[in-house]
């Protein structure tokens, strides 16, 4: 069983969020994670990532491996289709992990953008790509729009039956329009498991597929995760930096902070925290509860959103995620004539630069009224990386828990669907079609302002 | 005079922002406006760039214009190295109006990050590039760090005198370390106002430069942005949507909503948000006050920061930017065989379907108890694109104002540099340099947790 590294440094959660007080949540972090395990919570039939080895068996991974390599050796690209937790989890590993891949991974269907999948379908003018889509249903609307478009470029590229050879379905095992049609044109087929919700999903052949055609291990990655679903049976939270994680956070919103900022020092994270928005802000934002999931791209963001950060309205609270090692790369080179106050670092890389300026912020940023605590990874691997992504799920199942929510459901992701189908004129939603389209009345209104 | 055709749709703003509420603020708004205008309110200083043509006359557009020519037919890339607000407003503008140009523009010196710059530099391995650094003093880290590297790298490649006629420095007029190279090099000079801040500096040559050798049209711009300007001459909240927009956040600031979600529904507008962030947040966010900024990039973030938007803690307010016209762009194909429940929508644009989503989410989020409101544009062209940015710029030094803070200071961004120079021992600093290692030393502390 490979170990896991992941640290978390509480130092800077003192004092509104003090060793002693996160200590006291003890017993309900117990009782959520036994509620969780045992499947007697809320929202208990979407536990499926819990056990990331039976999420994504020895024989999956296999299975997953030969169709990307099979997909990549028979294209330059892969179109990945789908939106929420079918397009973030794949993005952020392969983002973080394979910035660069040869074998370029791109995403439609998480807009109706016109604009933007125009663009994308002149970039792959000359390209053969493949098509991986990711939709339980196979309905909905972002995704089933794209799925329409690319299928037909491609079928009038390389014939029915080639592009029939160059699409993955990932959908649901039993049921469903994509389903179908995928048994029906002879496509690879992947399952959605019914026991996973979309922001849990990454794990499972919704993120492992396209992860692995950008070339990335994906044993490894369930390798890590794994070892870290070991490491969170011990619920001690002196020993469980996931579990103190939950309850530092519940001790913080319970005093007012109302917002977390998840930071980090590293472009290639940015979508790692995305993905993290989605899955602390889809799991927690309910019943008028919940956290404000928000992301600062440092040391970029240090000159956008840290003068707010140090000094706006105190309601802030911050995780960063700090990788510690690896690449030591650029050095800063000497130069003599130029002065421009820098000579005092020729010589030192931008790694040890860029640490020097998370240590700055944290203490910053607690000294202007701004808890928070740092998730530390040894390197930026597909290991450490794995135990990152079940450290987050974990503590976001137990933290909704803490919060006395359904971790697992979206019930307000309906609302704007439902007026947008009653706008649309969807067969079955005439009844409201016409209420709807009178309300939202694009024309002057008594409210529009207008430069006069 | 160009007509200015930004519209501002208030009527999701009831009841806790109604129209009565919103014109109370009149007499405020009025007084705001004659302080910023007169030079008599905080930070006058720093107002520059209330007059776009002043800031952007056509002599300076001229010379712009060909600079950018000259660079432009000697590289296939330009490297623009600045962070913030001389990074931002750039990028804003490329990604909205030239996503795909063909001369590609990168920035660097954003980050500290070792991995970004070494994979930017890999990826330059075989193009001829051109610099901008951008830096009013010249001693700003992030940019100084990437300036030595991206330098030291186009010297290599073409010798020192080649290099100079590659290197555009935008910086003091009169003073500085990038001054004095540039002028003993003899690099292309431009200037960063002294009387524009970073986030105000968009339309100056800091960010005109890098937009006209992305090919977008410049003059357009500017005279965008003078169109709002003269338009705002009307102080009346009722005709003057900027003025609104200010009125109308403080309403709701005041009421208790303490986060802005600014939503937007094409991919490309995603800088834009971001450069947004920066204005206010930077400008409102001190003295413990201020709406924090946060971007939503539709309809993506409904299938991840949906479900809070619409159910979570209940102080939100939302800012929507549509575009109304312009490309029709992809229609939706017909599809016999595929039961993908979107037969109802073939033959149908995309454009129109993501109005419809936007329709949808403004009303959905209304009902959700998020007051919003719509910032309309006729189209996304460099005209309607230029006002947009005033009108923002505009609507920020008001609204500070009205929230009895110095819009144009940042003296919170101070505080992470100063404990960093501390810690990478700069010299000046060894005093403070013992103290804050032995401060944020990072060996095991009571605070860590980790895995048992």
């Amino acid at each position: 069983m490979a170990q896991t590294n992941l640290r978390l440094d509480a130092r800077y959660l003192e004092p509104e969020a003090s060793r002693e007080e996160v200590l006291k949540w003890q017993e309900d972090v117990t009782l959520a994670d036994e509620r969780l395990l045992s499947g007697k919570g809320r929202g208990a039939a979407f536990r499926g990532w819990l056990d990331p080895c039976a999420l994504a068996p020895d024989s999956l991974l296999d299975e997953i491996c030969e169709a990307a390599d099979a997909l990549r050796s028979n294209s330059g690209a892969l179109v990945v289709i789908g939106i929420g937790g079918s397009y973030l989890g794949a993005r952020a590993v392969i983002e973080a992990l394979a910035p660069d891949s040869a074998q370029r991974v791109y995403f439609a269907g998480n807009s109706i953008s016109g604009d933007y999948h125009a663009r994308l379908l002149a970039k792959l003018q000359s390209e053969r790509f493949a098509l991986n889509v990711i939709s339980k249903s196979g309905t909905t609307t972002e995704p089933a729009i794209a799925f329409r478009i690319f299928r037909q470029r491609l079928e009038a590229s390389v014939g029915r039956e080639g592009a029939a050879k160059l699409i993955a379905a990932t959908t649901d095992a039993n049921r469903g329009a994509l389903l179908k049609l995928a048994r029906d044109e002879g496509y690879r087929r992947f399952v959605v498991p019914d026991d996973v919700g979309g922001r849990f999903s990454v794990l499972s052949p919704v993120g492992l597929l396209p992860i692995a055609y950008a070339g990335v291990d994906i044993r490894a990655l369930v390798r890590g995760a794994a070892a870290c679903a070991a490491a969170c049976a011990n619920r001690s939270l002196d020993a469980n930096p996931a579990l103190y994680y939950a309850a530092a956070r519940n001790t913080l919103y319970s005093r007012g902070f109302t917002v977390e900022m998840l930071a980090h020092f590293e472009p290639r994270l940015a979508f790692v925290a995305e993905w993290w928005k989605q899955l602390f802000g889809e799991s927690e934002g309910k019943e008028g509860k919940g956290l404000f999931p928000a992301s600062l791209n440092l040391t970029a963001d240090l000159h956008s959103m840290g003068q707010y950060a140090q000094q706006g309205r105190r309601m802030l609270m911050e995780t960063f995620v700090v990788v510690e090692g690896g690449e030591e790369g650029i050095t800063i080179p000497a130069n003599g004539g130029l002065r421009d106050g820098l000579e005092y670092l020729a010589g030192r890389t931008l790694a040890s630069v860029n640490h020097e300026a998370y240590r700055a912020t944290a203490l910053a940023h607690r000294e202007g009224g701004v808890p928070n605590m740092t998730i530390r990874l040894p390197r930026l691997d597909e290991e450490n990386l794995g135990a990152l992504l079940y450290f987050f799920e974990r503590a976001c199942a137990v933290s909704g828990y803490l919060l006395r929510v359904n971790p697992f459901n979206q019930p307000g992701v309906e609302a704007y669907k439902k007026h947008m189908f009653a706008l649309l004129g969807r067969p079955g939603h005439e009844e409201q079609t016409q209420a709807i389209r009178e309300k939202v009345e694009d024309g002057p209104s008594g409210c529009e302002i207008t430069f006069a």
